[in-house]
């Protein structure tokens, strides 16, 4: 008899619940030494409230009538949950406001791809602290819990959510077209990308600069390269993210940060400052985060806020693979 | 803006949280020392697999059909998906088997009740250990937990589950009738329990036994009265009820156990012993279990078990007064 999981889910046995749970309490570990209280918000939340915070991409796949006839959905993170505590229970608490969580989110998954369709988030929330020093404490303490997961060589991949949305504006790219050249960035699909610039009709020089702008990446030498090859619009959101590079630098937490110029996260509610995690021991992003400042008014509160979340599987993951390096390395020196 | 929750779920504040992680790793800190390795496993199940587990009482009330047509369901407890977890990944393994979980699940709710919709269950399960001393083992991890939890006055309940259905058919009492006795006893509705037992049929006698059983408490000395109560299916239940008082007083686990004939828990799948846990602190009870050594077989395996899980949240509750009544004690005394 086979009793089947769905895809995307799955069993934990006890020497991995081991490690997760040791893995779990040095993050919150770090988030709490921080200043970040942690909260739980319930996993089933009526599906018009988690809506007022959701774009269609980042909508609940997961939704049922309960028995009052109520349609509930499964929450798909943390952030949209978290914006509605604060604006229900935090609404005249002192700014800023720091908050974390460690709970598990839902998403559909397509066929075959090793998507998860349940899995766990780590992350905090930075509420009232608008601009660069905002972001770089939360990037601050990304890098304080990379550190605490061992994870030495991870790199936090640096953008700007307005990026392309305003080269492309200046462009005269809109609509579908904007959208099929934003997908293909967001994925980062080289080829595809193309495609879509030479559909979305722009001359040749303009593809070229979208194309050369999305392989950009490094310290703050790709800054000035931008600058000269964008016009307006790359020179405005490169400054606003030298600031954030600069405010890092200034906080000694610039090490792990590479500027990356194809970065393209596609939650919807991002606003600024954008970052990825990548570790070389895996193939999959770890997490991510950035700058939300507009989406709290969604909730009824007008309030700048970063944060970031991990994708607490691959974390360990990444971290079992750092380890036996790490094993395989100090054999070899012996 | 108003933006509601649904009724049952809530949301956990910073200093509730702290609370709540430093209960979780006492609960699991007990479990894990006493031999309890920690799973996870999918919130979300296919239905048609819960199901194999499920009689209709404990069946989830949440169920969806996902992105490629099947229907999933939201877990309603943690023994079913466990034993689903041994039928598939621990077949093979040395018994007795013990695993441990500390789990959210979820159960349909009614209006104005304070019923938890979304609720942490922190509990064992032990597999291939039968009889008396197997059932001992897991009310003894109980005990442990209790007294990890600071709640030194808890109770635990012990009784029989197949008291009121042996003695019901010795009686001629079946079908619906049966049926609504049974649910009056669950429910501990004293009332609806003679009005239940008048429509049935009985004598006056028999209803008589069954009302008087069901008020039966105490120490060993309840296991005299209730064999002079009853006849036959009493006594076969009373005597296995005491070999289990006796190993739990052999082991020196039997101080918090009072044995109640009163006892019936809702849930179909147990078979031979249950207990219930119950704090004067608080009103609600704080959770339960027994054996359910048929069940097993639901998902292909001929294994006895038992097992225990105690409402996080309520346990917590109950915590917090049992604390703020030592303190108040400990003034009064100076």
């Amino acid at each position: 008899m086979i009793h089947p999981i769905p895809p995307g889910t799955r069993d934990v046995l006890p020497d991995e619940m081991r490690e997760l749970r040791r893995l779990n309490r040095n993050l919150v570990d770090v988030f709490e030494g921080a200043g970040y209280g942690e909260v739980a918000t319930p996993a089933i939340e009526y599906d018009e409230v988690l809506s007022r915070g959701d774009r269609p991409s980042s909508a609940s796949p997961y939704r049922f009538f309960d028995e009052n006839g109520d349609l509930l959905a499964l929450r798909s993170d943390m952030t949209v949950p978290i914006a509605r505590l604060v604006a229900t229970r935090f609404a005249d608490a002192p700014l800023p406001l720091r908050l974390c969580y460690l709970a598990s989110a839902y998403r559909a998954v397509l066929p075959q791809r090793g998507e998860m369709r349940e899995f766990v988030q780590a992350g905090i929330e930075l509420i009232g602290a608008p601009g660069a020093e905002g972001t770089a404490e939360v990037i601050g303490v990304l890098e304080a819990a990379l550190d605490a997961a061992g994870l030495d060589r991870a790199v936090i991949g640096l953008g700007h959510a307005d990026l392309y949305r305003s080269l492309l504006a200046e462009f005269g790219v809109e609509g579908e077209a904007r959208d099929a050249v934003l997908a293909r960035l967001a994925t980062h699909d080289l080829v595809g990308l193309e495609t879509a610039l030479a559909e979305a009709g722009i001359g040749d020089a303009a593809i070229e600069t979208c194309v050369a702008l999305s392989q950009l990446r490094g310290g703050a030498e790709v800054l000035e390269r931008a600058r000269e090859l964008g016009g307006d619009a790359v020179d405005r959101t490169t400054t606003r993210l030298q600031k954030t590079y600069e405010t890092l630098v200034a906080r000694g937490t610039a090490e792990r940060v590479q500027i990356d110029f194809g970065l393209l996260r596609d939650l919807g509610y991002y606003s600024g400052t954008i970052f990825e995690v990548y570790d070389p021991a895996v193939g999959h992003v770890l997490g991510g985060g950035g700058r939300y400042d507009g989406f709290l008014a969604n909730f009824g509160l007008d309030l700048p806020a970063a944060g970031f979340s991990l994708y607490l599987e691959r974390v360990h993951v990444a971290q079992m693979e750092e380890e036996s390096r790490r094993r395989e390395r100090a054999a070899l020196d012996v």
